[in-house]
């Protein structure tokens, strides 16, 4: 291999695969970048069995070849030189990677590409197009709902559907469900229903950052993977293989109180409450009263037995009898970060049936959140 | 106590003395913050005992009184209020200290005044007068070369000695030396030799940094402190007993040969190399050749077993004869990093004995590294 690519464009690239190397494997090659020539442009791929990413960058190619070498080190060393051309060559029978760049001249120790796990060659006939800034903020707006928890492997991925031309993403850990719908471009031929890990995904909203306008998704039949494919880029992820919960049934169908608030006033009481309400389980308590024809108060309040006790008032518009509910603050939080629109809507039925939190003038997100015992 | 100031001012407060608290103390009011009326303004102190940082920050005073609170909840409870009035007032019955700023109402938990250690009260009497920018940039030039080890607890310290005129500061770790001289406005009255941490000189130099002109250092006799103030802020350390090494009869008083490079240049060179070398014990191999009538070369080269091995060229302008020897790496770097003129000298004598890094054109500051042995 011999190829001389710009400083820039290899250092971008690399930021983006090498959120996929695993470094603490037991595989040494997966602390690895693969580096190859691949028809006039340099690929390089980093993989950790469940996520793989490919990256392709312009290249002038002197002469074919492919190798692997440690990703770290290369990172730094890519990161650390000029911006100017960079130029690589490979020495075969040592497998040593040999990098140029202005006075400075880097002989790095690879393993031979052969060990690299191979990636899967995509089959995009049947894929989907999707539009790179709205898929982006569906995931923003859903993956975090997941779980962290290993013990039920679903709740760990976001259950990804498509029905002609609707897709939509749900994720759920057993205390609240994110759901987000989109219109699709193209109606897709045939229906998707795939879990796909929640971490693979947000890697994608990450590396599907600038400039692309479109995406493709492909599910090929049979192989247990999602490929999505950009221009420059492929994010090839495991499936997760399960059945996800009926979240559906949980979404409440109908209200008593209704309350509207400002987005950021609502968020930003719930992190002033948070501070004592983190000694104390995240526990706090909202008070709705509705004031006739005033507009009406939420109170946020946070009870500690060691650190104190803080009480937030947030002006809304309450319609409905006065209720008092209690959350988990972080996901309250959490759920008004992802929130669009300058107002929020709250739908309450009771102190212990879930409640529904959704931007107002938006009917394509909803966030279901479980109430905790009041004390 | 009942006082009103402003978010932004309290805010600011609590992040200067906040990062003298020490929270897993075993007494536990040194996790607290100090909140005192004094003489019109609002003082806040925190202490770990060897270092106390206090500040007075513009307030409304209704009512006199004291009282300390968690730093943690006090300092994230501020940030998260709006730039608005905040209201506080103690109940000194409970000992509890009520927030209010908008519509936020935070009551939290503290422990009596009486129990926080007393702040030293100054006698600025004999103080020296320091231009601030001055002393901050001598502390950025020494501190770091103070030793991070407990073995040897002088070698934590930063000697700090005035003598009419001049003021020196000096740090070592037993592998390098750094040494910062500069004139005072006002000579003192009386020498001055002491060993201060240079964690505090640190500190001193964060919390010094926007505002003031002038700072006051005072050494009161028989107390073994040292006390650092300002119009708005007061630091006070405790001082390192014991013999500080003289360091002087290392300083190369002679060299063989003479090299001057660009000190952007030479950093980022060293950068590059340490990215091999810090696989291998840092160890960097410097080849310094001087080519005649032409200007020289400097090679940095690193070799690692495992990871491969790196050379870098880099410009300089040589006088004598060729030289090789060896440094870590780090210490490189840390030194280039607080040059401050273009270009820097390296003179050496041999591949076993000290060598000098000094700014050209500054004589006020300069730097003693040990070679490490060549392989």
């Amino acid at each position: 291999m011999k190829a001389s690519v710009s400083q820039q464009h290899l250092a971008h690239g690399l930021s983006m695969v090498s959120r996929a190397v695993s470094p603490r494997s037991t595989l040494p090659v997966l602390a690895n970048v693969l580096v190859a020539t691949d028809e006039g442009r340099l690929r390089l791929s980093a993989t950790n069995l469940e996520l793989g990413i490919t990256c392709w960058i312009p290249a002038q190619v002197q002469e074919e070849g492919s190798i692997t070498v440690p990703a770290r080190t290369f990172v730094d060393l890519i990161s650390a030189l000029p911006a100017d051309p960079v130029q690589m060559s490979l020495n075969a029978r040592t497998q040593t990677l040999n990098v140029r760049c202005g006075g400075s001249n880097t002989d790095i120790k690879g393993i031979d590409a052969n060990e690299f796990p191979p990636m899967p060659v995509p089959d995009l006939s049947d894929g989907i197009e999707l539009k790179v800034s709205d898929f982006r903020e569906m995931i923003q707006q859903v993956a975090f709902a997941a779980s962290a928890e290993e013990a039920r492997p679903v709740l760990q991925g976001v259950m990804v559907t498509v029905n002609g031309a609707e897709i939509s993403l749900a994720a759920t850990d057993g205390f609240r469900i994110s759901v987000r719908k989109s219109a699709l471009d193209h109606a897709s031929s045939h229906p998707i229903s795939v879990i796909i890990p929640a971490r693979a995904l947000s890697e994608l909203a990450r590396i599907a950052a600038d400039g692309d306008e479109t995406l493709v998704m492909a599910v090929p039949s049979g192989r247990g993977q999602v490929i999505f494919h950009t221009r420059d880029a492929e994010l090839v992820s495991q499936l997760i293989e399960g059945n996800f919960p009926d979240y559906k049934v949980i979404i409440p169908r109908s209200f008593k109180t209704h309350t509207i608030l400002t987005t950021a006033a609502f968020l930003k009481s719930c992190k002033q409450a948070e501070i004592i309400a983190r000694e104390s389980n995240n526990v706090v308590r909202l008070s709705i009263n509705p004031q006739g024809d005033q507009p009406g108060q939420v109170e946020i309040s946070a009870q500690s037995e060691q650190t104190g006790s803080a009480e937030v008032q947030v002006d809304a518009t309450i319609d409905g009898p006065q209720m008092a509910i209690a959350f988990n603050v972080r996901f309250l939080r959490e759920v008004l970060d992802v929130v669009k629109t300058p107002s929020v809507a709250l739908e309450c039925n009771a102190s212990n049936t879930p409640a529904l939190i959704k931007p107002v003038g938006d009917e394509n997100f909803l966030h279901v959140i479980m109430p905790m015992h009041l004390g």
